[in-house]
């Protein structure tokens, strides 16, 4: 095993906020299908979502940001902050031992690194075919995985990822301005990226009265609509309801 | 000024996770008014929103129950989380050292008690004729202060309360069920509590449809509307609505 080097330093934790991570779960939809975005720890078969530390005078959302595009090569992606976990339990000095270990560092049994950390949850939903993950140096991947059959991860990462499956689903009405759908979109467009999300089917009338009533859509006047009864509407999102997202 | 004592030491901070904090914003809500518990910080004409530390061992939502508990004297209130905040600008040595001296304590400079603070925001909302708050030894008053006429508060503790006001507005629709309503109730009771919390008046026709529309209310049998054409609508939660909250 290597000793410790200088460049080696922030990997160890020093000159970031001691007890405190973030953990991002990167849902990706694209064509009926959801995923979400796991790394695997270098040299140790162990699968995790992307997450980090802060450093020690940085903001909590911009680390976030830093941490996202630094272990999935993800840039600008809108992030938000969902769920603090902070059950004594979700601890595992083990694994965290054995992630070191596969860097290479073995710390001191006592150094606060082993100790108990609180995790803030970030989510974001993106398109997974525009949205290409690298690894960093210290992952051996970085991948997109079926949500319904996601390898075991370490810690609390599983009810994580859920938990932030379960508000992106409740926050659903206002996340689906944000890139998941063309300018104008059809009802069956919209309702099937619902049923995607949710995992289960919907009334296609009782979907259309409900979303039209959230006073968030407009139908868009369509020329060719005047010569054919067969086309069907379009709508786009009200500028207004977008920018709430 | 008094040394520190034994009975002093938790105040001081041993015994407790390291640079997280949890702060609660307490709505009450009654007879078209909506308020938010404060206390004032003994000997220091400083204001606060109900906060404390989390022992090393404690679950954070256990941590919340009781520092709400503790600082308040209100039992078994539905707490739920709503934000970490954790800009780096929010601390103020300055703010911590005149509280602590108002407990006679001075703190070394070095004591990290003074450092970088994250905090994990909590809200609830109950009746505030039937949540009798007290001040706990430490603070000269806990006391409801109108949302709009608040006084003056600590560190981010405004930006707290309206991140806290902002999340309940976006959430009504699953609070709404939760102690502020009796059983049964009529059209213009829920759409008062609505107007309240929002700050706005809405129309009666939209809201109707609106809240309809949402499945989480049904109509109760009334059997002296047999009699009376003129008694309104009587509703109440549908028991499954309701457990979500």
């Amino acid at each position: 095993m290597r000793q410790t080097v200088p460049g080696e330093i922030s990997i160890y934790g020093e000159g970031f906020v001691k007890g405190l991570a973030i953990d991002a779960v990167i849902f990706g939809f694209h064509d009926n299908q959801l995923k979400i975005l796991i790394i695997e720890h270098g040299d140790t078969n162990l699968f995790a979502l992307p997450g980090g530390y802060i450093f020690e005078k940085e903001d909590l959302n911009d680390a976030a940001k830093r941490i996202l595009a630094s272990k999935t090569g993800l840039q600008d992606i809108y992030l938000k902050q969902f769920h603090t976990f902070g059950d004594y339990s979700r601890n595992n000095q083990e694994t965290i031992k054995t992630i070191m270990k596969g860097q290479g560092i073995a710390p001191d049994p006592r150094h606060w690194i082993l100790g108990r950390f609180f995790s803030v949850g970030y989510y974001a939903l993106v398109d997974f075919t525009k949205a290409i993950p690298t690894a960093d140096a210290l992952s051996d991947s970085c991948t997109w995985y079926d949500i319904h059959n996601l390898p075991p991860l370490i810690l609390d990462h599983q009810k994580i990822a859920e938990t932030a499956l379960a508000t992106l689903r409740k926050n659903l009405d206002e996340m689906i301005g944000i890139n998941l759908l063309p300018e104008n979109f059809t009802m069956a467009d919209i309702k099937t990226l619902y049923e995607t999300i949710l995992g289960s089917e919907l009334s296609r009338s009782n979907f259309q009265r409900k979303i039209l009533s959230l006073d968030i859509l407009e139908r868009v006047e369509n020329i060719s609509a005047k010569y054919s009864h067969k086309a069907p509407f379009s709508y786009r999102f009200k500028r207004n309801a977008q920018n709430d997202g």
